[in-house]
């Protein structure tokens, strides 16, 4: 009998799916799941794919190496999978990971794999059930001699733009899982910039929402192209009994976390990702649902007169916020990857994003050519196209906000964008004035304008 | 010889001014080093100190039940002097830490040394090395049992307001520590507010150094009266051959962590602590000075026409955001307290921050009347006293956000505030759309306004 090229335990949608497009690739697949049923009614609706039933079974119905991809519930359940396999694999065999762990755990776990010569490879797979049906976007880490073993199969496997395969190995240790862990938080603030420019348009201008549609379809074919833009335009066509379905939809956000740790990697690393950090907080806020309806008669609404605003300026605003969350965003990949020791290729994760993600879209070429241009880009609005961007942006943004501040409407993630724009581009931060509130207090020191970095002074505040 | 009413363990300045404060109190001290050096040193500067060097003979010089505080470096210290003292600890001994530990080590060391019979309490101690000389601001937690037999030391020790002692049991485990991890995150968000103020007045209004010493020098009179408004008066008088230092001082923040520490932990909790945040964030930002120097001069300055703008709205943005970080700061301490089965006592942590820590203000007496007034104020927007400040400080609060933006100051902590205000002042929130987005690309429902809580619906989107 001819052995499977790779074998897949865990046949949850994702697990199922991602088997399907392995087979349709013309690869030949074993799977195993730990209820049996599971596996018997998987192998018996899909041709060409050997179900077990016992692991010994499974493992020697590889071929060597042998390649498992666990699709089991990240936590304690890989840690046991890994004890199960344990037993039945060989030196250079390869375990590879391609749930939503986190990414110190996938450290951990190479390191403990290592010692046993086992290869391991932690992989973001983005794309939800779709996405690993017919091309996700992955991200692979960790022992790169496993990369000749496993790159032809998840290369195929993967969603294809223009001709390149949206699969790349990211590099060492758990830098795979950090990625996809990025790429949820900007997911989070892809989708609440996109909201805020909705209600802007909505209860700001007050369009209609058939208005709006059509506004999105044609965002939808210029910069802002993007498979979020494209899937709200779908979103606002829906309609129930002739009226907007997004109406009836509940304003309160659900939530899986990974967005949460994206945030706390942020705060640890010291980098300011302020508009994901935002984006994750106002899915909380809307979580407040009750206070929100008392608090709406209790407070008025501003009494700022109104100005008007062009839909231009919205698009600007969005276009611009989106630019400052990807800086952002890859400032963090740039300080995870020196504190944890990784080399990340910046151009090609921003390639394998282009398809079979969530955030996928063209302007994610673009950050591809920036970091193409310049592997050593200091970060995005350092260049030139992004950096013209925000220029021609720039007043449309700040005329939204004042729109929205002038309206009462809440923008966080718009605001955020702008304060860190002024912020990263005026020479003096007033940073000065808390430096000396710490050397009041706290006798912290400071550093001088007039004196070399890495000299301390202390002043006598009190004797003033 | 008379046995010492307490001994202190860590004679760091923190350790040494709290020693003498309680001696000043009118109470026996015994006092312990790791290096016997400085002991020696401490208790021939200082009279009626009891000065051992050894363990056991230190015990032995106390009261029992025995009363410790360790005055020692958070983290491994705190474990290796716990395990050095055990052996001559008895049945009902009393070890208290007053040094910066995270809360979960607290939570973990009581439940150790309860299972040795031994009481443990967790002490946030505030208003820095002033403070522990003449009267902090302690938060102490853990074993209840224990606070009988250090109430009288603690409340005497602690500094005074109105004749109250700025010290008050917090509750069980590690809630103490919790306490001031926020307190610490609140001075940040305070810092923050300020420094915003003034760089408003400074480089939008173009005011002078002393014009704006003395704007905050009448704010202190007002409402806005409280220790860093009076600090940062002092400070922007002081000169250095007739110029203000103040703009002598490198524009880059330093930080120990403590108030990351909060926004991971309201990211954790899902409160929406979103000023706070911004302003460690903040000093991130602070920390890119030469990018900032780059930066500054590709983006040109906005285009904007700058209105005028009064410094009375100055002040009403940024009591109107020092209001919103403190409803954020107890909804956190709200939810941490739902979590960890803890029951805080809102309006002693407000009245004991009033004096001797880093944040006090005449603002925390009206926050401690709120909480008095409605023990289960579900947040300090709904008191009235705070509501009126706000939608009398709302106009001001806008013009200025409208000014930064349009003369491109950044003001990450003012926005936040703001748009944390009007998204819980708006019975509508955008998260309808972020849901319909969810549902479509993940299948992971939404609930409908016209249905009950709790029902899940999924809509087909793609057949549209």
């Amino acid at each position: 009998m001819q052995q499977a090229d790779i074998g897949l335990i865990g046949l949850a949608v994702m697990g199922q799916n991602l088997a399907l497009n392995i087979r349709d690739k013309g690869f030949f697949i074993s799977v195993f799941n730990r209820s049996p049923d599971k596996t018997k009614q998987f192998i018996e609706q899909n041709q060409s794919i050997g179900g077990y039933f016992e692991i010994p079974l499974f493992v020697q119905s590889l071929k060597k190496p042998r390649k498992i991809i666990m699709m089991v519930k990240a936590g304690k359940a890989v840690d046991e999978l890994i004890e199960q396999l344990l037993p039945y694999l060989e030196e250079n065999d390869i375990l590879i990971d391609g749930g939503n762990s986190f990414f110190l755990d996938t450290e951990r776990r190479i390191n403990y794999l290592n010692n046993k010569k086992i290869l391991y490879v932690g992989t973001g797979i983005s794309g939800g059930e779709t996405g690993a049906r017919f091309g996700p976007s992955m991200m692979p880490s960790g022992n790169v001699e496993a990369w000749t073993e496993i790159k032809e199969i998840f290369q195929k496997v993967a969603a294809q733009v223009d001709n390149s395969p949206c699969c790349e190995w990211i590099g060492d240790g758990g830098s795979g899982h950090y990625v996809k862990m990025v790429h949820n938080g900007i997911e989070y603030g892809d989708m609440q910039l996109i909201s805020e420019a909705y209600f802007i348009l909505r209860y700001g201008l007050g369009l209609q929402v058939s208005e709006i549609q059509h506004i999105f379809e044609k965002w939808n074919r210029g910069v802002l192209d993007s498979y979020l833009i494209e899937i709200t335009a779908k979103i606002l066509k829906a309609t129930e009994n002739g009226e907007p379905l997004i109406d009836k939809i509940l304003d309160v956000a659900g939530q899986k976390g990974t967005g949460q740790w994206t945030s706390a990697s942020a705060l640890e690393l010291g980098v300011p990702l302020t508009l994901i950090t935002e984006a994750v907080f106002s899915r909380y806020v809307s979580t407040l649902y009750e206070d929100r309806q008392l608090l709406s008669e209790k407070f008025p609404k501003p009494t700022l007169s109104e100005k008007n605003l062009q839909i231009q300026a919205v698009h600007d605003a969005l276009y611009a916020a989106k630019i400052i969350s990807y800086t952002q965003g890859f400032m963090l990949l740039k300080q995870a990857a020196k504190t944890y020791g990784w080399s990340m290729p910046y151009a090609e994760i921003a390639g394998l994003w282009r398809g079979g993600c969530i955030i996928r879209s063209r302007f994610l070429g673009q950050i591809q050519q920036a970091f193409q241009k310049d592997t050593n880009l200091q970060n995005l609005v350092f260049d030139d196209f992004f950096g013209n961007a925000l220029k021609k942006a720039d007043q449309g943004w700040r005329e939204t906000l004042i729109f929205a501040i002038q309206s009462g409407i809440s923008t966080p993630a718009l605001s955020a964008a702008l304060a860190f724009y002024d912020g990263i581009r005026s020479a003096k931060s007033p940073a000065n004035l808390l430096q000396a509130q710490r050397d009041f207090f706290g006798a912290h020191t400071f550093e001088r304008i007039d004196q070399p970095r890495g000299q301390f002074f202390h002043y006598q505040w009190e004797e003033n």
